[in-house]
């Protein structure tokens, strides 16, 4: 399987400290060493840094690790190759333009008879189910919006349908953003966490590692993780319910 | 104006030299201080590096410069921005998908009127003249192509013919690439150089910089650099005619 990791937050925030801790997973304290990959949304625009390699020992990695890109919306993840060989083009996060927006996503779980599921203009690159079902989605919501949406939470709510039908298919947890909104659709392991004021000290479960968010933040700050598995051992995660879709934007819930 | 550099190889090679002279024009040898960004391919993936900062002290542009990524096809594009402001969505290399592979470009130049050309699907994130052309470009392939060419050279001759229409409307140089091919369309400024064996010296223009390249190659390898201007002083760069195309395929001309 894999594990994911989100950030969608009011402020730009830098994701070093939630990455620290997930990146030991991939090939240290976790065995989803088939690569790594993250995207921080800038504005419009976005930086992906993917790497077919082990995370816990891989320079680009520890570049992320150490330099503090700050951004409102972070997706990332952590691959223990399933479906698709284990290369640069099957890399989390996927990537593709629609309606003038970059959209990204990382995917979480396995599915069956995923070859059927129509892609129009979307070719997949890679060979994963995941990349697959991506492209899906993509074609089913150009097909749907054929003008650019008056309501982006009317868009994810569709989306939320969408992810409905794939999870028939076998397990599909997502991350999904377009670089404003931070959308989440659990089949068995989501859980989120929204840090504001009073803020306090958090300490990474795979990785020794403390910070005392008091010192990092200001009082307006908000700020929601959504992650596979807890990443802290002090603060109190929300798991979320198999067949649960969420939309945070700027770090608050909207459904 | 901005400066452009590419490579195409037949065994997977670094650019750090290349990019070390390329970079010192991003703020400190040259004006192009708006942005810098790479794309690596790797099979069919790619990874892109890019910054809204001066190329010259980015630190991920240093980390770029020592970190030795080895790729068959390279992009890169230094920014002095002249048409949309300085940020991450106006940043090159742009990227889209089609026909299942990842397409990405770079622009050097300014054109007129360039909302006028028709983008279909494919909509610019950014509000570059650059991206513009480039969302043009895959218009016009989609329409042409409704499945996959049969032959890749005859899709880059359609694309040649497309740049000779741009090019009406100002400066277009440009570099495009599918991972495998790397073209490359002049209005101005491009020049092209191939290395083989016998290999020899060479000194960056730029920088304090030599290489030995008998020391960093095999016999068979075949390496072609594309650049807006020289980026050695003891080599011979081919002078690309106003108005010409060039593919390359693992170092080697096409057309």
């Amino acid at each position: 399987m894999c594990e994911l990791l989100g950030m969608s937050a009011n402020v730009p925030t830098d994701i070093c400290f939630s990455f620290s801790g997930l990146i030991q997973r991939g090939g240290k304290t976790g065995p989803h060493r088939d690569g790594w990959g993250i995207t921080f949304y800038e504005g419009k625009g976005c930086r992906i840094f993917r790497d077919p390699n082990p995370g816990y020992n891989s320079p680009i990695a520890n570049f992320v690790k150490t330099y503090p890109i700050k951004s409102t919306t972070i997706i990332s993840h952590i691959r223990q190759a399933n479906s698709g060989e284990v290369n640069l083009e099957n890399t989390h996060p996927f990537i593709r333009e629609w309606q003038g927006k970059y959209w990204t996503y990382a995917h979480n779980g396995q599915l069956k008879g995923f070859k059927a599921i129509p892609t129009g203009h979307f070719t997949p690159v890679g060979t994963t189910d995941s990349e697959h079902a991506f492209c899906g989605l993509l074609h089913v919501l150009q097909s749907k919006y054929k003008r650019k949406p008056a309501s982006w939470p009317a868009v994810f709510k569709f989306v939320a349908s969408y992810a409905d039908e794939v999870r028939k298919k076998g397990v599909f947890n997502i991350l999904l953003s377009d670089g404003e909104y931070l959308f989440c659709s659990c089949s068995n392991n989501l859980y989120y966490l929204t840090r504001r004021a009073p803020f306090g000290k958090a300490v990474l479960l795979d990785h020794e590692l403390e910070v005392d968010f008091k010192k990092e933040t200001t009082p307006n700050d908000v700020v929601t993780i959504v992650a596979t598995q807890p990443l802290t051992k002090n603060e109190d995660w929300q798991k979320i319910e198999p067949g649960q879709s969420i939309l945070f934007h700027f770090g608050e819930k909207i459904f």
